[in-house]
């Protein structure tokens, strides 16, 4: 009888082969590849759907939170949108090939560095469908093989994209085992994926903070750790109100569940009065939970028909990836910074300010994939910061920071060309 | 009573404090500390050399290896050649702060990535007490906080230098604690070292196979592993037969204690009568063992005065770290590419030929840090490679592959400068 560790080896051997003819595969090819998985997701619509309202029916009726169902479901317009995101990743540059740092050395030596898959990259995710044609498609596009391992809510839905992808792949001249799909949804799986080293090369889990923690954790491979985004933005005392009050509501309401949110509002002293009532009726109006130190309280507890408890100590440092917010006072950039570095993940952090000085200090001083001057931490996404796509966002200081993109998920091999030089 | 452990959790605090403190020093104030330590190297020869000697002594009395001797050994050449890399490093650019990448995305925003330090690297090596110089200089240069642990033969110039280094990079603004030296030899400490996934961002390790592998799987933290070159030549059909021998004599005798000394030549079959007694002859004269398969042998045997033996299946894949060799007669450039495939480790891989197709598949298809064409596996080396210097060889494919110089020392922050952008 064949075991499920048997089965998973037979999915790290068949990624692993189709890696090699993958790697040599023209850039043309791969963007064909894309092309036909971008059309089928169309043309499929209906087989998909349908796969997906069993297991949306299933978790709703097995208590599945409303969050976890949002990220489920699957319609028609979301299809196309999955769609168009294949299309755009098809289109992207093809970052296998580029070669780059090219010198003649003294001797003639011809040197350079030729960008290159990494070879077989494994993913572990959760209740997401599109996320299996996400990494699928990034994958493809960047050369790599890739097993795919997603959560047994959307195992119908992940089964039908899986089998969709490959034989839209195939009939492009990839070959489908390229992209593998880990069928049992035995939970035992995952731990023996994660020992699997000799099959894969990088493992991305894609999900809430225990799955990154526990692969961070148990990869034998390296893995990216990332996702888990304790954001904060500091209103500096030079700070412009209006833009202010903006971007916190674009980083706080617009994507509430994801872990570019901000969690922690810091707010200079010297702005406070003018800023924090302005905000405080902003995000309360938006449903938002405020959770304010001493300070904060009573500059807000004077605002008529506004509603806002008191912080903890746990509140500094929580991910909330819901519609809840803490706010402190500080009475200086320096403060500020202490607390970012003391309670940050080192994901994304913000600075508002007009003030040339504090703005340079904030950008040099502060340790994170990504640090911004009058913009909001939802501006850490791939897609916005010239990437095309993403595949993960990294808190890793190793190999990639911030989000993973096409080039992020590939390696180099340093090439010398010569004329029979001797180092003697 | 203190413990080893706790000793070296004071040297993981006192580097991860002075890293915050060396990644905003600028460049000019790295470069002084390095000047100061090429100084030192000079100025206090005769503390080294003295401190060294008693080192030789103890270890000579103890059995080291010639070869180990050899490396341990220090005189006034090797400390002048010492300070002298020591400028070189001081003068190259500086890895830090350079953004790269930037760009104005469609809203406005100014998007870029800067280079900043990793922070805090750990090394481990074993009897050259150079390693002690080489990869403090390497950290401070590139704003890195460094934890040395070499091995106990060379414990008293160990101590030495690191004094030396930290007292030079001390009067030049850097805090001395930036470089910390593990002053106890007790075994123990690597293990403990491998643990301090708080304190160590990267682990170098610097020595021998069993090392090497010891790191790569113990390490809590991301590892280089690398070091270990199982290295092929491969002599196609349409070599020019002096270009080739005077590449494998090279590769093989210069450096045969090196990482990236060739260890198996694979001849093709139509060339190997004109090449293999020729090369045979060259290398046997310099000292060098020939391990032969059955072809090579029965060609070989044949030359008068030559002395070769039979090949074992061991001897395929091995790296031999000395003046050994084995030879096999390949019948295609599949036969080598499949061979390297088998045998290989990703360290380095060369071919002589001077056909220009079988010179490009070569190219394309082997996966190794360096692929060579007509040139020598001796210039897998960061300094032949234009690194200026190197800290390591990876074989990894994340991070960095290949030598590790500077840049490869560095990670990256995005910063984004806006002018009040929203997402939306």
């Amino acid at each position: 009888m064949q075991t499920v560790a048997d089965e998973l080896a037979i999915n790290g051997k068949r990624a692993r082969e189709s890696a090699r003819a993958l790697a040599r595969l023209s850039g043309q090819v791969r963007e064909l590849a894309l092309t036909n998985t971008a059309e089928a997701l169309q043309a499929r619509r209906d087989e998909i759907l349908s796969a997906n309202d069993l297991d949306h029916q299933e978790a709703r009726s097995g208590g599945l939170s409303d969050a976890a169902l949002g990220r489920l479901l699957l319609d028609e317009e979301r299809l196309d949108a999955m769609a168009d995101d294949v299309r755009r990743v098809a289109a992207l540059p093809d970052p296998i090939g580029e070669t780059f740092d090219m010198r003649s050395m003294p001797n003639g030596l011809r040197v350079g560095r030729r960008r290159v898959p990494l070879g077989v990259i494994g993913a572990i995710y959760e209740s997401r469908p599109n996320v299996t044609i996400d990494i699928a498609v990034l994958c493809v596009k960047s050369g790599n093989a890739v097993i795919l391992r997603g959560g047994k809510e959307a195992i119908r839905s992940n089964k039908v994209l899986a089998a969709l992808v490959r034989e839209s792949i195939a009939a492009a001249g990839v070959p489908k085992d390229a992209v593998q799909f880990v069928e049992s949804t035995d939970r035992a799986l995952v731990g023996r994926m994660l020992e699997m080293k000799e099959y894969i090369d990088l493992m991305i889990p894609r999900g809430g903070a225990e799955l990154v923690r526990r692969v961070g954790e148990e990869a034998t491979m390296p893995a990216v750790t990332g996702g888990v985004g304790v954001c904060h933005l500091f209103v500096d005392r030079a700070a412009e109100v209006d833009m202010a009050v903006a971007l916190v509501r674009d980083s706080k309401v617009s994507r509430p569940y994801a872990c570019n949110a901000v969690d922690t509002l810091l707010v200079h002293s010297g702005i406070a009065p003018a800023f924090l009532p302005r905000v405080a009726r902003e995000l309360t109006g938006a449903g938002v939970e405020l959770r304010c130190d001493r300070r904060a309280l009573s500059i807000l507890g004077q605002v008529e028909g506004l509603r806002v408890i008191p912080a903890t100590d746990e509140d500094w440092g929580t991910e909330y990836l819901a519609l809840t917010a803490a706010v402190r006072i500080v009475d200086s950039v320096d403060e500020a910074l202490g607390h970012i570095d003391t309670y940050g993940s080192g994901h994304t952090e913000a600075i508002v300010s007009e003030d040339y000085s504090v703005a340079m200090r904030f950008l040099d001083e502060v340790d994170a994939g990504v640090v911004l001057v009058n913009a909001g931490t939802v501006f850490n996404d791939g897609g916005q910061l010239g990437l095309g796509s993403e595949v993960a966002i990294s808190t890793n200081k190793l190999h990639a920071r911030g989000p993973m993109g096409l080039r992020e998920l590939t390696s180099y091999k340093w090439t010398v060309l010569g004329a029979g030089q001797v180092r003697g």
